[in-house]
């Protein structure tokens, strides 16, 4: 942090240019576009309907996926036991493990749009497998052994990465569905984030949490959606034991990234930029707007955990307070008595 | 991955010089010799009988045995309980923790060989630590004081490393043995890896394993042996959570590894190489001699996880796979529907 | 290990020039200042009376705590549940996570003095993170509306950071006290480590030891105190699986650090030095002085583990050790048989 070149913790994401195919986009950041992302990267996604992310796999990170519109449907390969089809909608979360193979496609008459987040800054292409780029590149004899295919089928397969494929949308009532037998409100790889009674600010706003505790398959990474009310605060907090990831879904905001030695950095951050926060570093998080905002967090740790100011202010002894931060006792008999988590325009004293 | 030199994944283990000592050979191949083996080093030892690789412990890495012929006695400091002395003949594996002192000894008429695995490419001769490198450079008083051995007993003692020592042949009627008063199948850190009931693919070969769930002190290593018919297959497939490190017993092979981005590196084993697949890294092998191939297989996790090409296929639906594969729904349905693990030359389409 | 200048093992801590501040100073060592102690770094405080560390934390390291004279009270914000003050004197210790906010004050009429540990030797000032730092550098209306305080508080509040501030000493009989209800022997994050039963080797000397087992809360480190008695010796061993940090608090000692490959690295110690032996580096502490030895050590580990040379020998056989050692069975024999873990001047051959 004794770089000459003050960092910077805003990317704008949605700004760049995206890579392009058979009805798909993707725009990435990882550590090498967004400097300052050295434990987390991210990729925004859209699918059209019938459109897929091929069948891949990520040599270096879990991924953790939030859908913010449309629907889609994922395949994974889980190495310990049965294969698991999944369906999503705005709100839910799905979590793969690193190194497993999936797939996700578009299945609803529109776009569909997600946010992707890897527990590795260092998350790349050059440590993403693709099927088709595998077959292609393997001696053809090997794969006619391999899958029991003759020499003809294997010569129609792509020659390259298709990295996009375009396919009809799965229909329910066809021979390839295979309907589960009863509803059920989480599976094993999925979890519907916004279905939960989130914890609630009156006046302030809301946060929907998914850790290890809720997710239990997210041994590696933990997840939120915050809104926060115009002129309201996410108060000022760390996370001692992990990095934060975060998307700007809707609205305005300020944050300020505190990186000790009298350095403070603030960045506004509109929809479609993403922001991050090291482990152990100070951050707020102000709705600078008139509308609500809406951020999607990503952490590289299963389990949340957070100091927050008033929490900190609120457990020590009026007399600690006084002497530290060099205020009358009056003053210090002010300060938060208990832990606020967000605070309104209206608090200020 | 994006460095100009085509990395290779084999290394011409035994075709290197040897270090040579009373009685003993040892060949070692670590990321010095072998640059592709970043997460594991391995090591090729002969001992005659009585000759005993010295007392000496691994400061950086654990040690996982594979007796090839012949028979050793190990002796092993526990630093949590009792210590341990093993007899290990041909199949049987041992598993010593990262930095106890253990001690290895021929005691077989013949030659005994066996190969030894690190779970660290970096391990070296400056992370061994022997008894009398350590006795022979520290000053001779507090030798005494701590043996509580006169000082003509000291001077006697090597002026420098013997890494091999020579003696005779432990004899269980001597006053040395502490023969068990019951034969024991396993012990703590001694599994006879050939004698458990392989997986077994009619046609195609066998696999034994042993990881942590079959052999519960190996908690960060695992290791296989692989039997594969002529022209039969270990099919594609990539390892989630672990490097695979590979000693080729008998045979001959062929061994492709995909590392993304359209590069795919194909080498042909020989008895006496070493190969490499790094966590992730898609591989297939295949016997491509006419007798028997045997390959020793060992990994950086006491997890064995494994996800293969068929199990993939097997657990998607049709429309994916032709979608992504761009082959009709015809052909889609002529993939493998169950896994395969492996594959025989007749297998083919 | 293969530079080719001679590593040193030992830092004269106390003879550096401190940090100075209101009423308390601090000296510390991290891989910067002590280039040996890659794995852990140290600080020695002293605070007077009412004299306070402020409010802050370590994003990089846990910290252990261990009072060598006078008294002081800490307060701690635990993310997970409630927050805890403490009392501390000589002989307690305290552990801190990785991240947790904490101060420190000295309470008793002269000053308290105590060693910090941290499990990072990476430990430095751009690591922590001060609350006065913090708001001082935040915006004025987001700290009045985060603590609900206005201008005129905020404005009063230091303008940097202070590291250390001055108050009143805590009395508690005052209103800010909050007693315990009944008294308690060891708590979460406090335990009196002088008043265990320690390992007791008659003629040699004491340890006193804190690991996980006794410590709970102590997951990533543990300590010792060692009392050796003149020409007694802490015996040749190795810890597997932890680096070692030493302070000398009271007399003069030898260790000598085994590097394998020929290298044995002598230093000479005296109170207020601090030592460092790597993990898996052989080394001995003897007392050269005439009174009583004392030494604080902390490791990089919650669970102590030791390889000691006199449990070595006596766990192998006498032939093993004979033809190792290049000695005469008859002297094998007179090795030792059983575990010393220190030994005395008189124990000499």
């Amino acid at each position: 942090m004794h770089s000459t070149v003050k960092p910077s913790f805003r990317y704008q994401l949605e700004k760049q240019k995206p890579r392009v195919g058979a009805g798909g986009t993707t725009r990435g950041a990882s550590v090498h576009e967004f400097p300052a992302s050295i434990g987390i990267a991210g990729v925004s996604m859209r699918l059209d309907a019938g459109s897929m992310r091929e069948l891949h796999w990520h040599a270096n990170a879990a991924e953790w996926g939030y859908v913010i519109s449309g629907q889609c449907r994922t395949t994974l390969l889980n190495p310990d036991g049965p294969t698991e089809t999944d369906i999503f909608g705005p709100g839910d979360i799905w979590y793969f493990p690193r190194g497993w193979g999936h797939s996700i496609q578009g299945i609803s008459p529109g776009e569909c749009h997600f946010i992707l987040i890897f527990d590795n800054g260092d998350f790349s292409e050059d440590h993403t497998f693709s099927i088709t780029d595998w077959l292609a590149h393997t001696p053809k004899a090997v794969i006619e052994q391999n899958l029991g295919v003759s020499a003809d089928v294997v010569a129609k397969m792509p020659k390259g990465e298709a990295y996009f494929a375009k396919g009809p949308v799965p229909n329910d009532r066809s021979f390839d569905a295979a309907p589960r037998s009863y509803p059920e409100l989480a599976s094993r790889h999925r979890y519907p984030l916004l279905a939960q009674q989130p914890r609630r600010i009156p006046g302030c706003g809301v946060q929907y949490i998914a850790s290890v505790r809720e997710f239990p398959i997210s041994t590696g990474m933990a997840g939120a959606l915050l809104e926060i009310e115009p002129g309201a605060m996410r108060e000022l907090h760390w996370h001692p034991n992990a990095d934060e990831w975060q998307y700007y879904i809707e609205g305005s905001a300020e944050m300020a990234v505190f990186l000790a030695e009298a350095q403070v950095v603030i960045d506004q951050f509109e929809a479609g930029d993403v922001g991050y926060a090291p482990m152990g570093a100070g951050h707020y998080i102000r709705n600078t707007g008139n509308g609500l905002l809406r951020v999607l967090i990503g952490f590289n740790s299963g389990h949340y955990q957070s100091n927050d100011l008033s929490a900190w202010v609120a457990s020590n002894p009026p007399d600690v307070l006084a002497s530290n931060l060099d205020i009358s006792r009056e003053a210090a008999k002010g300060l938060p008595r208990s832990p606020l988590f967000m605070v309104s325009e209206r608090d200020a004293g």
